[in-house]
C-alpha cells in the first residue's frame, strides 16, 4: 500500500486534468474502473461539468531573486484551479493572493477557487512574514480547457443485484489523510472482496473528484441505486491512528448505519455523529433529499477535527499503513456485518431448547451467569423468532456480532436454527 | 406601560365587581375588547357563575385604637371575597381570622375565599406577633350581590380562520408579576401585532378573572377553538428579570409547544415543564380532557418558584419593564415562527444545488466547516423534502430560526425553494 | 413462616424424588396444589423428562479416617444428581470430583450435573488445601431410578378467566435466599388473597423444579396462558434485606411490567433491570419467543449480584422474615394495581368540575401548588379521559398508586368519575 501512496503523492490532481486521470490510473493497478466521462458544459443534475484544468508551473520570485511557491516542492503552494497569470507585481499587490494560516504558522493551506477566476498562492505564514518589500514576478502557466470529468467504477457481481457502496474521491493534491486514505482503502477493500467465495450482494466502487463526481455519478447511477442500494459509505480520513467515526446517513436509521454502528460498538468505539449536510463530502449528494440513500460514511478522525487537515501536515507522517490496513479490515467487518443479517428462527419456540442432552450447554450448573459462548447462544435462542435480523439481535443483547455469527451456522447445523429470509430493505 | 401599571396597581380587584370591571377598561384603553358577560346563578360548563362581590372598607382596630389591615394601606389586607362583619371579637376570636406567612415576617399573604362563607385578615408575621391582648373592633364592609362576570376578548382576522390565542387573567389585586404582567404583555402584543401588514392566522385575545373567566369563555368559544385554535399561550409571570419558561400543553407535542420550546431554544433558554394540571392557571381549563386544546403557558420565573408569589413582595420593585417589553418581544417570535412554518421544496431535489454559479456559495474552498449563513443554507437545502416543516427543519439542523425564517425567502427569490404548503394543524 | 423454613431447609431437595415431593407437601399445608405429573422419559415440549433420583448417603473418608463432606453435615457437599461410586481412589483422582471456591475459602459451592453421568463433591477451600495425602474411601450411594417430575398448581378463580400468575421453583437443597425464600412467598400469598373479598382475576400459583419444572407446566398450560394470562412473575430471591429489583419481561412493556415498574417506584426502588434470556430462572421459559408471555420477575437482590448466591452462606442468617413478609406485601400491592387498572372517564370533560361547590377543594386559595391528595385528585380529572388506564395516569402523573387507587372511588361516589371498562390487555 505504501507503495503507491509513494507514487500517488506528488501528482499534482484537480477536479479534473490529468494529474486526476493520471492518479486513477494508479489506482486501477488495484482495481480495474470502467471510466464514464463526463463533457465539460454538459448539464448533470443542478451543475454544469467545468473545464479540465492543467498546470505546467507555478511560483513567484522575491526582489531579492528568492523563488517562493514553486508547486515543484509542494502542490499546494498554488491555489487550485488557478487562472494563468503572468507579471511584475508589489508585495502589496501580491498580499491579496496570499494564504496562510497564521495559527499554524509552520503549515501550507490547501485552498481553492473553482467558481470565481481567481489565482492565487499559499505558503506558510513563517514564509509570508518574511517576505521583503518590492516587486515579485508572478508566474502561473496554467490552462482551462473543455474536456471531460472521469469517475472510475468497479463492480463486483454477487448472487442478487441488491447492491453495497463504497464511494471516495480523488482531487486533492498532496493530502494523505483527507484524500489519498480514501481511493487507497476502497481500493484494497474491492481486492480483498474479489477473492471471496461468495457474494449476496453486488459490490459498487466508485472513485471520482468530490462533490461534482458524485454529482456525475449519480446522474447516470442515481435510480439505478434508489431502486437497489442496501447500505452505502463514503470513505475517507482513514489513514490516522484514532479510533474509527460513523457519521450517520440522512435517515440515521438504516441498515448501512445499523451495521456500521454494530460493529463500532464491538471494536470499542461509539463516535457516532449524525448526519450533518454543512460539512462532510459526497454522503451529501447521496443523502440529498430526492435519493435519500442509505449512504454514512466512515472515518477515522473526522475531517475538521484534526489540525493538520486541509494543511500541508496533513501528509505521509500523519497517516500508518497499518491504520489504513485497520480501515480495509473494518470494512470487511461491516460487509460481514450485512452479508450475515439473516432472519433466524429457533426450531424451538415453545420453551427452551434442551442443550444439555445436545452436549451445547457447560455439564456443571454453578454460580455464575452464563458468560461468552453460552451466553451469546443463549440471546441467540430467544431473539430468533423469525422477524428479528441479525443486527436486531445483536442490538438487543449486546452481544457481538463477532460471537453472533460463527453460532448462527453452529446452531443451525445442530437442527436448532433454521433462516427464514434475509434482511435487506434500506 | 409603566403609566398603564401603575393605574391598575391600587385598584381592588377581585373575580367579579367594580374592581374587574375598572381594571378591565383601563386595558381596553391599549387593546379594546368585547365584553362577554355571564349572569350570576347561570350555569356554565359545571360551575355556577359566582356573585359579584364589593368592598367599601376593611380593617380592624386594636384596644389601644390603632387601626390595623387597612385595605386603603395594602388590598392584600383582606381575605378576597370576604363576608361582611361588623364587631367587637377577643384577640383569640380574632386569630382565627388572621393569615400570616410566618417563614416571610415582612410579607403578607394573598388569600381568597371564593367558595365557603368567612372573612378574614392578611397582615406581616411582624405585625401580627405584635397584637396586643384585648377587644378588637372588626369593620368589613362588603357586599355580595347578584351581577354578571365579564370576560374581554379581542380578535385580530387574518388571511385564514385558523386561531392563535393568548390568554390571560386580571383578578388579583395589587400583585405585580403575578397578575398584572399578563394582562399588559398581551395588551401590548396585541398592539404590536394590530399593525402588522400582513397576518397568516386570525388571533384571539382573552383577558377574564382566572379559571371561571376561562370556564365562562370556553363555554362559548370552546367549540369554535377546537376546530379552529392551532396554538395558544396562558401568559402569566412575564415581567421578572429571570429566564423565560414555557409550560407544554397536555399533549407536548402541538405546534404551540414546538414554536415555544424553539423559540426559547434561540433564546438560550431550556427551561421547558411538562404539563401539570394540579399546578397552573387557565391552560388547565383549555387543555381539560374534552377540549385537549393545544395550548401551553409562556413565564418567566414560574409561579411557586419564586418567594414573593403571592405575597405583598411580589410588587413593582419585583418586576421591571424591561423584561415585560422582552416579553412582548419574545412572544412576537413565537407569532413569527408559526407565521412562518411553511413547508418548502428544494427545487433541486437530486444533489446539492450548484450553489456556486449562483454565487451562493463562499468562492474559495478551505480547511473549516460552513458556518452562519451557508451553514443554514446547507441545512435548509437538504431538509426542504417538501414534507418537513421549517419548524421541524430547525429541530433537526437546530439551526435558528432567526437565521433560516429570512433564508427563506432569499432562497425562494434565487428559485432555489419553492412553498408546498404551511403546516397548521394543531 | 420461620416455623416453615426450618422444617424445609434440611430436606434434601432435587429436581425429582422424594426431596422434592416432600418439600412441597410441607408448602401444600399453605397452599394446597394439584400435583401435575410427567413421566421420565416422556417428551415435554424440546426436553426429555429425567429420572428421579435418590440420595442414601455420600462422605468421603481421608486416610487418616476423618470423614468430609458428608451430606448429613450439609446437603450442599455432594454434586446433586451424582451417580453412584464406592471405592478408594487417590487424593489426586478424588481431586478431579472436588469443587471449591478459593476467593471464599469458608463456603461450599452449590453444583449440580443433570445432564452428564458424573459423580463429585463440594468443600469449602479452607478444607480442601488441608485433606492430607494418600488413598481415600468414597462413598456415594445414590440411585436414578424412572419416576416422575412432579408440579404443583394451584387455582383461587376470580370474575373472570383472565390470569395473574405467581410462579417459584424447589429444587434447590438448603439454599434460603435463591430458594426458600421464593415458594414460602408465593404460598403465604396465596393464603392472604384467598381470603380476599372480590377478585377480577383469577390467579394461577406453580411451584416446580426449576427450568424442567416449567417446560412440564408450560407443555399443558403453555396455550391456556398464551390465551388468558395477562401478568405473571418468577417469584426468587426475596428473603434478604436488599431493595426490590423487577426483570422486565422479553417484551417490556406489558401490563405485568408497568404494574411492577409503578409499585417499585412507589416503594421508593428504581431497580429495574432488562430482560435477559441468559441469566435467570423460569422467566426464561415463559418468555421463550414462541409463548413470549408477560412474565417478569420479581426479587430483593439479584442472583449472581450477592456474594452468597449458590453458595453455603446462602443460609438463614443472610434472609429475615420481615422481609419475606415485606415481600408478600409489596406482591399483594402489584396484585392491587392489577386488580384496580381501570379506565375511568371524568364526568365533565370540558373544562374542571367546580371542586369548591362539592367540597372538595381547599376553602382558602394561598400560595402554594396544591399538595398530596388535592394534587392527585387535579391529575386524575386531567388525565381520566376514557381511554388512559389507571396504570398510565400514576406514570405520567407521577403520583403513587397509593394515592390514586382510593381516590378513583372517593371520586366516583362523587360523580365525578365513571368507569368505562379495565385494562386487561397483556
Amino acid at each position: 500500500m505504501e507503495a503507491y501512496f509513494d507514487r500517488l503523492w506528488p501528482i499534482y490532481r484537480s477536479m479534473a486534468g490529468p494529474g486526476f486521470r493520471q492518479s486513477l490510473s494508479i489506482i486501477e493497478e488495484i482495481m480495474p474502473t470502467k471510466r464514464l466521462r463526463f463533457e465539460t458544459g454538459s448539464k448533470v443534475l443542478d451543475w454544469l461539468v467545468p473545464c479540465e484544468w492543467k498546470i505546467n508551473e507555478a511560483y513567484f520570485i522575491d526582489p531579492l531573486g528568492n523563488k517562493h511557491a514553486d508547486i515543484k516542492d509542494n502542490n499546494l503552494h498554488l491555489v487550485s484551479y488557478s487562472a494563468p497569470f503572468r507579471g511584475r507585481i508589489s508585495l502589496r499587490e501580491l498580499h491579496a493572493h496570499l494564504h496562510t494560516i497564521p495559527s499554524q504558522p509552520n503549515a501550507i493551506p490547501y485552498v481553492t477557487s473553482y467558481y470565481r477566476q481567481y489565482w492565487g498562492f499559499c505558503i506558510s505564514h513563517d514564509e509570508y512574514t518574511k517576505l521583503p518589500d518590492g516587486d515579485y514576478e508572478v508566474v502561473i502557466d496554467s490552462e482551462h480547457y473543455p474536456g471531460n470529468i472521469e469517475v472510475g467504477e468497479a463492480v463486483l457481481e454477487g448472487e442478487t443485484d441488491q447492491e453495497i457502496l463504497f464511494s471516495s474521491y480523488l482531487c486533492h493534491p498532496s493530502l494523505a489523510n483527507n484524500e489519498l486514505s480514501g481511493p487507497l482503502v476502497v481500493a484494497f477493500l474491492y481486492n480483498y472482496l474479489k477473492e471471496a467465495k461468495q457474494r449476496r450482494y453486488t459490490y459498487r466502487f466508485v472513485i471520482g473528484p468530490e462533490t461534482i463526481g458524485a454529482i456525475c455519478f449519480l446522474s447516470v447511477r442515481g435510480d439505478h441505486l434508489k431502486r437497489k442500494l442496501i447500505a452505502g459509505y463514503e470513505m475517507t480520513c482513514l489513514g490516522d491512528s484514532g479510533k474509527f467515526t460513523y457519521k450517520l446517513s440522512r435517515r440515521g436509521n438504516t441498515l448501512a448505519d445499523r451495521a456500521a454502528v454494530l460493529v463500532l460498538r464491538d471494536s470499542g468505539t461509539d463516535q457516532i455523529v449524525h448526519f450533518d449536510p454543512s460539512n462532510g463530502s459526497d454522503e451529501r449528494q447521496y443523502c440529498s433529499p430526492g435519493y435519500d440513500l442509505p449512504v454514512g460514511s466512515l472515518m477515522r478522525t473526522m475531517y475538521t477535527c484534526y489540525p493538520e487537515y486541509h494543511t500541508s501536515l496533513d501528509n505521509k507522517t500523519l497517516i500508518n499503513f497499518d491504520s489504513l490496513a485497520g480501515s480495509v479490515a473494518l470494512s470487511a467487518d461491516i460487509i460481514q456485518a450485512l452479508e450475515s443479517n439473516k432472519i433466524w428462527r429457533n426450531t424451538v419456540q415453545y420453551g427452551e431448547p434442551q442443550l444439555g442432552r445436545r452436549g451445547l450447554y457447560p455439564s456443571l450448573g454453578s454460580a455464575n451467569a452464563c458468560e461468552g459462548k453460552t451466553k451469546a447462544m443463549m440471546w441467540l435462542i430467544n431473539l430468533a423468532d423469525g422477524e428479528t435480523d441479525l443486527l436486531g439481535i445483536a442490538e438487543k443483547s449486546g452481544m457481538s456480532l463477532k460471537d453472533l455469527i460463527p453460532l448462527c451456522y453452529e446452531l443451525e447445523a445442530a437442527g436448532l436454527l433454521e433462516e427464514v429470509g434475509h434482511h435487506d430493505r434500506q
